[in-house]
């Protein structure tokens, strides 16, 4: 959509279109929503004074695109946001020449614009990135480590720092006050003289109504000394909902010739009275009443991040040295609970993924015992730390990932695909997971008790209720839930074992089903056993293939030199999945049970 | 050593002391040098206020811990520094009790700083966490983590900021020149006002001379602005060579009860004038002639790092698109060659790995060809970035992973060990090894034409010369160097080629040699061709075993139901590896070609 010609308040009705069509389809489809009506105008003003087919347009996390993609020719296809085939709920660039880059984890943009700057600059082109980062993504590492290149570099690039003073949360830590701070300095102060000399340094003889116009426009000037101190310039707060202030910031922000960090004051739900200022419930929703703003809910049984924050309640409540991180997940993770009822061993420390499992490691050196509550593909940000500063001394961290496997309407930024395979190879960490509810309450039980780091992964909502009683784990002891009668053997791992009951239940033989329990240290002996009896195996497990759980059992036959046994992985193949309804996202990979059962001889 | 009752003349001879035996130890056994010189006074300062054995001592990289463990009880054991059994170059637990934590990596002691902070209040203890932290430490993304909780937190820990103005290599960066801005900041200065305040707050009454001596002790309190709008009080600078104004300084610190940053200027390399003030080349050394500082060279052949350099450096100059980055390893990755060359298109953007991935990430978007050029160790580091913003979208980033394999006297933190397991798994990598110097320059060519992400790995120190030319890489494909006439097939990956070539040549029967070339995508035809005549497997390659390269085989040949192949797997078990010379380090993992020959039946 060209929107270069529009006046003011033709922008400001197309906000309104653009609002409502948000409003309409997520409260239908659900999707993300307080962080992308917040960001309308910002979008306008970045269409308008940037080109997102020449500029590099950078959104960070990308969940704030939606304004983005209506303006750049997905109006109608907006329909099928983050359902399966449909678009995407971030920026993905084979969607369309306008998204630059794929994003879904946090606090990438900054690298990305000092990359498209230098290479901007080496290819001696006119074109300048342009980022938006929220108030969240700033706590996380890697925006510093990319603020400290970009601040000796001094290439051109314009970053707004969309600054809603909440996150995805609450705001946390001192970068959160500070800006606050920041915010909370009027508006139209500015620094008049640092204006002048900037004009008269910049622009060419002759456009003084340019020059005029932009010193009239010019609201304000402010050193916001953190980023100036790093060799950032720094103009805000401005009014993040006022087009014509935007556009008019954006204009000098980009003729600087530097980089430049416009801060932008928003209100996450803007324009849906009922999600402003709420926190993390607007967040990502369901479909929704739009009258009201009571979600739609489906009856759904309790999901595994509650049973697991339930269990984790009691074991706070039973031992004074459990304590817990989150990285800016608390409901996502459960945690919120344990922060609500101890505050002071129940910590988020923001977007800092790094922090939390190194701080932690030292906590459990104190003699304290960590959960470290994460997604899956969040604990990928914390990988060397897991080897570095857990590992290598053996601590007893617990990691608890949640959102393991298929994450549905995410998609492939998000996936919990990868977690056995970057973990299994390190020394002394245990791996282990429950298969319902029940083990899973267990499962904490036993992480508990462990001297040294060990991980468990559970999905994303709920498990399914199963009909085979548990018994205690035992620290490498895998559980043969049901023998059978034909060569076959089912092998689960996690939710993994509830879709081998579910194909054995659809397969006319009577086949065994052997929950394996633990994938490091893995159950040598009993599958040694179960050798002499079934050799035809299948694996089921969430996870991806190569260096998985099926891979884990080949390297123990191999050891124990048995051939006779195949083995056949219903793990994922080697690709990135895509996002939509886990249920269509199985199909597609087909890994439902009535497609497993099919394939299996 | 109890160095509490100490004059600070005592003090200053005992820092000589200290100085003679580094310089003494190093000369003869190599070792960290510069930078554990340059900390003799500032770790004096920390024994003196604080208390090893109870306060937290948490040294970043902890490569300038040599004082620290000479006053801890291993004046004499010093003698063993990094050698094979003997103490680690790094702080490390087991080691004494008055090592707090493993450091090897950087920039992880403010977040255990703070977790053991936590610790502290939780346990209601009145230990307070010292963190001794370089410059060049300060670039990471973690730390700006850690002190976005501490400033908020505003539990109890010092921080010395020990500013030699130079990291390793040389300062890079925003905070680099932000931090040198407040060294030129003249002495005595300080605010008096704030000074006497303090210690009117915190001084009990009747200590009047002791605050009149902290009064005149106290150097100077500059603000600096960056650390204070993050929440953390800061002294500085201070002279890190003046023990008496350490002490003092320490103890005020101590005093305040809150995150305080003690910046101190030091000089690498101190007390022994060849190296003061010279850069990389007296971080980290081997033996030397202590009366002229003169290296004692070893006859060696062409390390892999100059080999890959030299070819990196023709590349570039036939190919304008190719770019590359260090994380603060110009010369240990041979970069620094050609950032001299094309300043404008080779990069050190400090320890910011994270940074340094994604950024080129972009890079590589916008058309050009970035070499990665990292220690397989650090590149653990970037883990989520290689997979979110690299692998996903397909981009034509070159990993070149130095270091691989086992890297000797640094030990446990630093073996390259892990990267094929942590690397194999994500959709899209391209995964190959070249044997010897021929093939790592023609892998580079190989790499440039690459439309996809791909790593290679290449060991420290020098390939060995091989007799078997080679054939240009061609994707997937492996490459068969000699037939055998026994049912043995040695499979060798990168230097596990030389190995397997050198216990074949000990071995009594003819047997087969394999180059597998790449672990992924992995040559499966030829694999299965082999399976017809061969069916005893010995995989040679420096890597993990779990997940690794004979993982790799397994699953083909399970794939391919083939079951008369048993399948020996010569990588490393699932322990992390001690430092020491390489060869014994391999000695004692049963890993030389005269131990492996044995151990074939």
């Amino acid at each position: 959509m060209e929107i270069k010609d529009k006046s003011v308040k033709e922008l400001e009705t197309l906000s309104q279109e653009i609002r409502d069509r948000i409003i309409d389809v997520v409260s239908r489809k659900g999707g993300h929503f307080s962080s992308t009506l917040g960001a309308v105008e910002l979008t306008l003003g970045m269409h308008y004074v940037f080109d997102a087919y020449s500029d590099p347009f950078i959104f960070d996390v990308s969940h704030q695109c939606y304004p983005h993609k209506l303006l750049t020719g997905r109006w109608e296809e907006f329909e099928t946001v983050r359902q399966f085939g449909g678009l995407s709920g971030f920026t993905k660039p084979n969607e369309s020449p306008a998204d630059y880059f794929v994003a879904g984890h946090s606090s990438t943009s900054i690298s990305l614009a000092v990359g498209a700057a230098k290479a901007i600059a080496l290819k001696k082109e006119n074109r300048v990135p342009i980022v938006m980062i929220g108030d969240g993504s700033m706590t996380a590492g890697m925006v510093y480590e990319a603020l400290n290149e970009l601040g000796d570099i001094k290439l051109p690039v314009v970053i707004i720092l969309n600054d809603n003073e909440m996150s995805i949360a609450k705001p946390i830590g001192a970068i959160s006050k500070y800006l606050s701070k920041l915010l909370a300095g009027k508006y139209y102060q500015g620094f008049k003289g640092k204006v002048d000399k900037f004009i008269k340094k910049n622009m060419p003889e002759g456009t003084t109504y340019i020059a005029k116009r932009m010193e009239e426009a010019l609201k304000l000037i402010t050193p916001g000394i953190l980023f100036e101190e790093m060799g950032i310039d720094y103009i805000g707060p401005i009014d993040g909902h006022d087009i014509a202030e935007i556009i008019d910031t954006l204009q000098i922000a980009k003729a600087m010739g530097k980089p430049v960090i416009v801060h932008a004051r928003t209100v996450k739900g803007k324009g849906y009275p009922i999600a402003e200022g709420q926190h993390e419930c607007w967040h990502g929703v369901g479909p929704f009443n739009i009258q009201d703003g009571v979600f739609i809910k489906k009856e759904a049984p309790k999901a595994a991040t509650a049973v697991f924050a339930d269990a984790l309640l009691e074991l706070a409540r039973n031992h004074e040295n459990v304590v817990g991180v989150t990285a800016a997940m608390p409901s996502g993770t459960g945690i919120n609970k344990l922060m609500k009822e101890f505050p002071d061993r129940f910590w988020d420390v923001a977007i800092a993924e790094q922090h939390a499992i190194t701080s932690m490691a030292a906590m459990a050196k104190e003699g304290f015992k960590p959960f470290i509550t994460i997604y899956s593909t969040f604990l990928q940000r914390g990988f060397d730390q897991i080897i570095h500063d857990v590992c290598i001394l053996n601590l007893p961290v617990v990691f608890a990932m949640d959102r393991a496997g298929i994450v549905g309407n995410d998609g492939e930024t998000h996936q919990g695909a990868f977690d056995i395979s970057y973990l299994r190879f390190i020394p002394n960490m245990i791996l282990f997971a429950p298969r319902d509810n029940t083990t899973l309450e267990s499962g904490l039980e036993f992480a508990y008790n462990l001297t040294g780091p060990c991980a468990i992964r559970y999905p994303r909502g709920a498990f399914k209720e199963l009909i085979y009683p548990s018994t205690p784990f035992t620290l490498g002891k895998a559980e043969l839930l049901k023998v059978g009668s034909c060569k076959k053997l089912f092998i689960g791992y996690g939710a993994g074992v509830s879709r081998a009951i579910e194909t054995e239940s659809l397969h006319k033989d009577d086949i065994a089903i052997f929950d394996l329990r633990f994938v490091k240290p893995i159950d040598k002996d009993t599958l040694v056993e179960l050798s002499k009896k079934y050799n035809d195996w299948y694996v089921f497990s969430d996870s991806q293939k190569q260096g998985g759980v099926a891979s884990a059992i080949l390297e123990v036959l191999n050891e124990k030199k048995i051939h006779n046994v195949d083995v056949t992985s219903f793990e994922y193949n080697d690709n990135f999945i895509e996002h939509g309804d886990t249920n269509l996202v199985e199909e597609s990979l087909e890994l439902l049970p009535q497609q497993l059962v099919l394939k299996i001889k």
